[in-house]
């Protein structure tokens, strides 16, 4: 998928919703635990509800991996379910991997050749080789960390040399690594007139915002900063729309969070004439 | 394990070597290919035949990640199998995670609590709440990148805020993270010299060190600038013992290569008279 595809897909939808799959089994419903994979049974029943809205879906790794070799599988299964049924739709590993060059090499195989991923997020710090492996699949995305969404952000990502941040580093020189058709960037929405300055070095890159909904972030405040002529953003939310609902109409509620999100979409995109 | 059982274990075998399992299926010797876990079974004769010269083991999950479910598995094998047979051993995931809290939470238990890792390697990036939630398990702890041995480190790590170097402000800030008995820092050999400057800001830490070997680092310079009064650094090699014969022989030769370093390894601890 590449960028215009990406945004005839938002035109089409009229939403550039990206549901976060942070599927912890504690807070999925009672009723599910008794299936043979409630995390996989959970997510079915998310992305029937929330496709018609969204445009992407975001599994984060981690609460597979914390499952083992079982999370693994359930991972597997919902990316294959994803592609199976919902071609169409975006899907993002996010795994904030990052490693020599011949590690993220496999970590590229394990994302974006044995799954079906089209994304994965991946972490700067080992800079371009660490990187680039990446980025050897046709049609396939990186989504690179540069200013995150949470209170750590402040640690080492505004590290200032010669008024140049570190974040802004970041989007500076991976930028030459490849094209607005592979790389887009992790921006926090808790930081959202930060992408003022953002699309000053990449006006044409996709970003990939969490932080809306329990997070605190806002989705007016995220488009009047950061959406281009192409829409340019990726939103994402997970808690408020997956577990919105934890009675077994979890995944009608879900769908109706979806809903109101993307109504909220779709006027912001009518109004800056993108359909 | 803390600090002084480390050191402990360093003096009675000898040795500061960490034995890198990136044990690729393609380079694993064929007779092999015909287990039921062919990895694991790797794993298992190198193990065997090297853990009398090595205070430590690091797996690389990138290599077991890319077979999914079932490479998760050759991983948890592996680890269960050093930590049933050789108890001292220490054991690092190196997997190079870091993520918002909450989702930190979850990558630790996969490798704290669910798999008895003694450490998981950390990637800085996205600052302390991302680092924190893995230094919350007793006796466990977190390898954190600092400089790493590849090319690319050169395009963020080195990048300066008023004399004060990237790495060298994930070193000063995250000290306050945690203790010597539970942060470690990725230093790579192939900037031994940084070694120096390295232990001005951490002395008493302990420095996992990769790139000796097939990345071309010395372990004489690693010892010169590196080492403490602790000894203070575990040495990584990987592909130079666990692919140094291809033969149904891997196992014995491993063990000759592991050996070969220890002895360099003593005659250094002996020199600083730390036996």
């Amino acid at each position: 998928m590449n960028h215009t595809d990406l945004f005839e897909n938002i035109k089409r939808k009229k939403s550039f919703l990206c549901v976060g799959l942070d599927s912890e089994i504690e807070k999925i419903p009672l009723t599910l635990r008794k299936e043979k994979d409630p995390v996989f049974e959970f997510n079915r029943r998310i992305i029937d509800d929330t496709s018609q809205y969204s445009v992407a879906y975001k599994p984060n790794v981690a609460f597979y991996e914390c499952y083992g070799a079982e999370g693994w599988k359930s991972l597997e299964k919902t990316v294959n379910y994803i592609k199976e049924n919902y071609p169409d739709v975006f899907v993002i590993a996010d795994a904030k991997r990052g490693d020599i060059g011949n590690t993220s090499k496999m970590y590229a195989k394990a994302f974006l050749e044995n799954m079906p991923f089209d994304a994965i997020t991946v972490a700067p710090y080992m800079g371009e080789d660490s990187v680039t492996p990446f980025l050897s699949y046709n049609g396939k995305w990186i989504v690179l960390l540069a200013l995150t969404s949470n209170k750590g952000a402040d640690d080492f990502q505004y590290h200032d040399e010669d008024g140049i941040r570190l974040f802004e580093r970041v989007l500076t020189v991976s930028q030459k690594w490849g094209t607005v058709n592979n790389i887009m960037y992790v921006v926090g929405a808790t930081r959202a007139e930060m992408l003022k300055e953002i699309r000053r070095i990449v006006p044409d890159h996709f970003l990939l915002v969490p932080g809306i909904g329990a997070q605190g972030g806002s989705l007016e405040e995220v488009v009047k900063y950061g959406m281009n002529n192409k829409c340019g953003l990726l939103v994402n939310s997970s808690r408020g729309i997956i577990f919105a609902d934890n009675s077994d109409n979890f995944d009608k509620v879900a769908g109706e969070k979806a809903q109101e999100i993307q109504s909220e979409m779709a006027k912001y995109l009518t109004e800056r004439n993108l359909l």
